[in-house]
């Protein structure tokens, strides 16, 4: 087992003895990822005090001997949560924690039931995502390289932006140059979205065609070796009216406020605040309909949320997204994303494409 | 209301008023697309016998109004389950019905105490699931355009196999070919794996790179118009050993005897034996380590599952996946997969690329 995930697994068992529970049923793919690095679809993680048990199946019996060679591992023929509940009561578990947000009503009852009246169950939120919001040095890297990644992917994609060409077009083209660059593939449903399109801060790219005088935004995410990167450019096709100068403006200044305000010690709230208050200032702060940011790692969204009445305080080793935006419906949106991670006494803006208002 | 939509509602009504319910909060993402036309990524759908209410958050209220024009929409600031509890509060529902496999533990909570004790829960497993399993016309018609993609990336993909390229080289390859020809992205993490690798059923690609005398598995899958196709082809890089070819004509009768049981009436569990029994016969039965196939349609596996103890009636509008496959740790894998729909009186495979054994 790799000492990384040796002491990772030591931090979950500190907290399973702070809540007197004999077990830790981990259903979080993203955790079961990060405390034993296994990545597949299907599995599952029970961490006792002397013990971590990987469950899964048939289809995965090799990758999981080659991702996690120093687990235990049960490959289950039956339902995995029959299997796991068999397996807390064969252990004599008496008390098991799981996680609530990442089990069903089904598998809950499928667990209880298999595992017996013995076991009390208790809901221990948040225990490996707590963790995971803090990252090593080792995960820093991997994230510098993602960010680099999906910055040269904007770099090379924004050229290509032109009247004629469709999102789908260009949506193709981004995941291409992610993949080969040497992701595993997108963080999410890559967003290109032009015109009036732009208003939808989540939208999927279609057959629409980019046209003079539109703006376009671009929100793009690569994996790289299980970490996420998550950026966004927004650009204008033609010489953007003085207006929609003014908003890029302010979403600039928006997104610089909040990085000036990102430091070890602070509350995520105000990092939101400091992006709140510019746009306010500018009578804008009813079109940025999304909060300012979210933690980044394993997953696209994670903790901290930068949001209002998040009291989180930012510590060493969180890194987030800083992405204000605005979004005039029928008229088009303007969003700018980069990544953020939080040193002692610094922070380090981890995405490095150009975020000068472009006009192509 | 599209008229596919009210239909479907309607099955929905028929259910609740069965299970003698007053709404059902439906949060299974692909059900609330299949009900309402809604592709967002947060999002939740309470269907009444007189009305039905989509919940989301300010990211999608305009996406919201263009795909579920006809629904009640409810834009919340706050948590969804919380803004759904509340609603169910005010309507004065008495029973609610909830899906047991799509709410989290943590949900469920935060529902129930925002409805407040006057509400009756009730688990209402599978209502959607079962209704998607049997695709209409229209569905079908959609799934035959991405299956024929699918097919035409396949053969597009194949030539480029050559001793040399990476792994990751033709991931990238394929899921750029499927976007070019209008696809939203793949349906599942496409599957490029060579060598010892083909062992895996779920390997991710990697920078390995392809070598004379090794099979490569190709499993790709991609979504068009909110439908999924998911295939297979197995090649071998140079003139295979007798052994391989052996291997391959096995795999290939296993998935002729699951098609030629397929129809209307037959046990999914039969389809499964008759690919099980051919591979009994080669004595390979343990090396087939997953089910004979799985239904498609919205998401890239549901309703009905081809495996072992599935008692499910083979219904004309089910529309499965025939996919058996061997593997041998260490040696390699062979598996072939198609995509097949089935009607009153006869099947028709969807997926078009050749099944003949290919040494490139």
């Amino acid at each position: 087992m790799a000492n990384t995930h040796r002491n990772r697994l030591h931090r979950v068992r500190q907290r399973l003895a702070e809540a007197r529970a004999g077990a830790l049923v981990v259903t979080h793919l993203p955790n079961v990822f990060y405390l034993c690095g296994f990545s597949g679809s299907a599995g599952a993680l029970i961490v006792e005090a002397g013990r971590a048990t990987l469950f899964t199946d048939g289809r995965y019996t090799v990758q999981a001997r080659e991702e996690a060679p120093g687990m235990h591992r049960e490959i289950t023929r039956g339902p995995l949560f029959a299997a796991m509940g068999d397996f807390l009561r064969k252990r004599r578990v008496r008390r098991a924690g799981f996680e609530p947000a990442a089990l069903s009503v089904e598998q809950s009852r499928e667990l209880r039931r298999t595992a017996g009246s013995r076991v009390r169950w208790m809901a221990l939120a948040g225990v490996v995502e707590t963790l995971r919001a803090v990252k090593d040095a080792g995960e820093i890297a991997l994230m510098r390289r993602a960010a680099r990644l999906g910055s040269e992917v904007m770099e090379e994609i924004l050229p290509l932006l032109k009247p004629g060409v469709s999102e789908l077009d260009i949506a193709a083209e981004i995941e291409y140059s992610m993949r080969k660059r040497g992701a595993s593939g997108p963080a999410f449903p890559t967003i290109v979205a032009s015109g009036a399109r732009a208003a939808l801060p989540h939208a999927h790219p279609t057959a629409k065609k980019l046209r003079k005088n539109e703006l376009v935004v671009l929100d793009l995410g690569a994996i790289l070796r299980g970490y996420c990167c998550d950026l966004t450019r927004t650009v204008y096709l033609g010489r953007a009216p003085k207006k929609i100068r003014r908003w890029y403006e302010a979403v600039r200044k928006a997104q610089q406020a909040a990085m000036d305000r990102l430091a070890a010690g602070v509350a995520a709230e105000e990092v939101d605040g400091a992006a709140r208050r510019v746009l306010e200032g500018e009578r804008l702060e009813r079109y940025f309909v999304h909060s300012t940011g979210h933690g980044l790692g394993i997953e696209v969204h994670e903790e901290p949320r930068l949001a209002r009445a998040q009291t989180y305080r930012i510590r060493a080793g969180n890194v987030v997204t800083i992405e204000p935006g605005v979004y005039f419906p029928g008229a088009g949106g303007i969003r700018i994303e980069d990544d953020v991670a939080v040193f002692a006494n610094r922070i380090e803006v981890l995405t490095s494409a150009p975020r000068d208002f472009l006009e192509l």
